[in-house]
């Protein structure tokens, strides 16, 4: 498969549970449609959204194959294959290769903290082996390295290096990265945090990995489409929903893990698919959804399964 | 003095010297005219672009009575009173006071690490006692604390409280702001990152404390008037610029201290003022005074004092 | 298998490899009697030091086997079951369990944050379906959270956990959790640092997981016995010699991998095994080993692979 | 004042207050007779427990004279004078020497975070113009950086520089020192925590700044010599007590203050001086209080000011 720049909306999917390391099947089947039916531009399986690191590798290859098999090329399927051993991201994106990916993702091992010279000996040897072209990822709350704007450049001469994903949050970081990456108009650079995406599309960035498009798709399209048409008053309406949405959807539970758990539960609550967690996570207990549930009901989102 | 909403351009001016604790008369009267004559909003001094946590106080207060003195209203003076005792943050903002500065300026107190239940009894205190509305200053890589949502709101509640300078470069949290305190037109918030200045006043802020406004300022301020009227040609076109500048100019040294002394450096090759610094830091040693040099050149800045 | 107080020196025996996924079999089996022949207490594999994050599930596996299998009830065997994947630290434990192995050790999962309360969740959940009894495995710097001290005795209530190795190096740490535990003398205290495993056993720990025992076995077993049997003069002495080992041995890269490297060498340089490293890491280059030789020559060692 | 190693238990005094910024004299005074009683073998005032940077200058000041005054040489006092500023740092080093203090003490300057080599440029400037012998104070929690080893070693040439005090809790690092300041056996290693001061001192350190002799000064002048003999078993049992006090004294308030909280409401329990503090901290509560009175009760300590 050949290069192609990446835009727009892309989300990182959830992985709807029956158990904590058992596939909802029925809720991974109408989650797909819910998403794609919302106009996206991709998918985005096993990150960290996705809860990926806590799942079982058995888990992770039969979520390929069925997202794959489900989404049948409508948009390209992106994976993540971040892991702490080349051998076991070297599974993941073959399994991928295989199911007809078009592209996988990767942050760095997250175990030991690298040091950027020791990231760009990994992602190299990673690139060199692999089956499908690469997305960076860069997450530093979760693997304790910043990937420096030296290393995205050193790592991004590699012909299997397509762009990246920033999830710092640090817009200075990601304009530099803008700046830096001009030259290579086939690096796509994909903004994580969903409060950002508008402007750094309308900045030079190429789109969103937004996990509020797991909930309300269209909405985050919506928005994508506004900045790339530089249409501001319809863009300061739809970021002004977003903000509302970011605000108290995911400030529900205590902990970093609120988020996540915000999204999981309100697509229960929408009546796609189950709220269970893989550990460390658990579900959110009865009076935080039903909190949720009136925090959903004053933005205005019916609730089928509440 | 009643409150008024900042907005624009308000330069963190850097501190001229002649010694490690001597002003630079001569070139701090160059400065402030230079910045003025860029059609500034106002002018910050004893910031953290202004090394004033190195200064003693003696200087600090020199150098308020001078610059508000000089500026003699032509624009609003705000003055950093940040501290870690409440006395001497007062003994700050009476001077301000008496010399016609606008507003006051605070950081959290920066040694102990506080609670946000503790910035909020710091502030409040402060806010009580104080002869001037004051900015909060959201400074987390230095004061080791990010002031969250919640404490802005309870903090904002005093009418002496009248803004808020963010400069975490987390973009998520400067749009939570927005979003809260909407309901307070009367709450300025601005941007203390000048490569995001741009976007944050086209997505609600109010203005930026721009560190490069020392060395151009101009080029802010048309970078502001190109956000606040929506003109995304334009503002793109002096981002790209303002970019330039901060992935060159400020890359110039080894450690955090490169973006000070390459602001403060490249005033002095524009022939402006004196590049010496108070400790713990030292002015560019000749190789990286020359290195500054020729990145000026290539961004066809005229050096007058190489 | 019944629970035991674990003491004494117990290496976490780095993992030889040829390659930068497979085992260096005869260095294994080599080194695996080199620590043996030291007269150690135990054996901790795949543990931080044995770079188990970087290995594949097929050579952790094979590496379990092997060991447990030459080992052959000499010492009790510790496996490093830590992962993010709750089912996958299961099938290690499994295979643990099959071969022999005394007990499990897991860190927390390490690719999300975990917040106390989910600590408390994952590691009750893991107790409940391990067939081996467990250590705790405090490691912030590579996990992110600190495992406090009301956690670890909420998690040790559980009658499968049986103690708990600290590699925070924070002492007031330490010594709080040998207050805690005082009511539960079956629970073993571990230190990870060997610079602290003296003064720990003295003030009441029960021994050391001590990467320097790779190299030099017998020393850490001296300096163990000295603190058991609080003769303080012999380990005022053996603790300059680890001291020297310390401040040289691990100091010769740069980066966070420096003390790992300086092992893995070390044992090359003895003619024990290969210092062929998994990806994130690279062994030493020529003048690193060059480096790394002449600080054995200073310290008396004798080189038989230079 | 010549050079001497300083050795033993020198209490880091807490600061008596009346009010916000006032000193509560009768206290004072009731608190330095009380630790002198102790036998400590210095006093160190204005450090982290004296909530130094929280007071105005005027009342370092007087807190200076005042007690300098009252000691009238029966044991050494040290002053810190830790600040932002060289100039308001060597202000405090005049008066100190003024009063007869026999030596300073400097954390590194903690609004920027300076690179190694900016702490040698500040400390070198600093040690040339002092008037007095001057200690380092490592404190890695407020200061943001810790002071490597080479850093110490390159500092402590100057032959102003007599000690280090460390209030990082990693045992590693000051083992490290130890080992690189054998060779200078003039220069006083001194332990911040109270939980390790035992051990440090077994092991080669000379002696405490311990917080909780503020309290129990007796308590740490006994276990200091209890190491410094190296009688284990009375150190065991000492060790036994100070960490009773640690694990729940300190342990009353929420937030990293509740050490500092903690030892101040003690004293004024025991009658010795007001628990008033400086802001951005506020006293205990009454229910706090009355957790505190019931916790000193369990340790059979009397109470006379409930």
């Amino acid at each position: 498969m050949g290069k192609q720049v990446f835009k727009g909306i892309i989300p990182p999917m959830i992985t709807p549970l029956s158990d904590i390391d058992k596939l909802d099947v029925a809720g991974l089947e109408r989650l797909v449609e819910h998403i794609l039916a919302g106009g996206v531009h991709g998918l985005f399986i096993l990150g960290t959204t996705g809860e990926a690191q806590s799942l079982s590798y058995a888990l992770r290859q039969e979520l390929i194959e069925r997202v794959c098999r489900q989404v049948a090329g409508r948009v390209p399927v992106l994976v993540g294959i971040t892991d702490t051993s080349l051998t076991e991201s070297l599974t993941l994106a073959e399994k991928a290769c295989q199911c007809g990916a078009a592209a996988v993702v990767s942050a760095a091992p997250y175990y030991y903290a690298p040091a950027q010279a020791e990231l760009v000996d990994f992602y190299s040897a990673l690139a060199d082996r692999l089956p499908l072209p690469m997305f960076l990822y860069n997450m530093p709350s979760h693997v304790k390295v910043m990937m420096e704007p030296d290393t995205v450049e050193a790592i991004a001469r590699h012909p299997n290096v397509i762009g990246l994903k920033d999830s710092s949050a640090n817009l200075v970081y990601y304009h530099t990265l803008i700046q830096r990456m001009k030259k290579r108009p086939d690096f796509s650079l994909l903004m994580g945090p969903e409060e950002l995406t508008g402007e750094s599309v309308l900045m030079g960035g190429h789109g969103g990995v937004n996990g509020g498009a797991n909930m309300f798709p269209r909405l985050y399209v919506d928005m994508y489409e506004a900045a790339a048409s530089a249409d501001i008053p319809r863009l300061r309406k739809l970021q002004e929903r977003i903000m509302a949405i970011s605000t108290t959807v995911y400030k529900v539970g205590r902990y970093g893990s609120s988020y996540l758990k915000g999204v999981k539960c309100t697509c229960s609550l929408l009546g796609i698919c189950s709220d269970e967690m893989a550990l460390p996570y658990r579900k959110f207990n009865a009076p935080e959804r039903e909190k949720l549930r009136r925090i959903l009901e004053s933005l205005e989102v019916e609730v089928v399964n509440p």
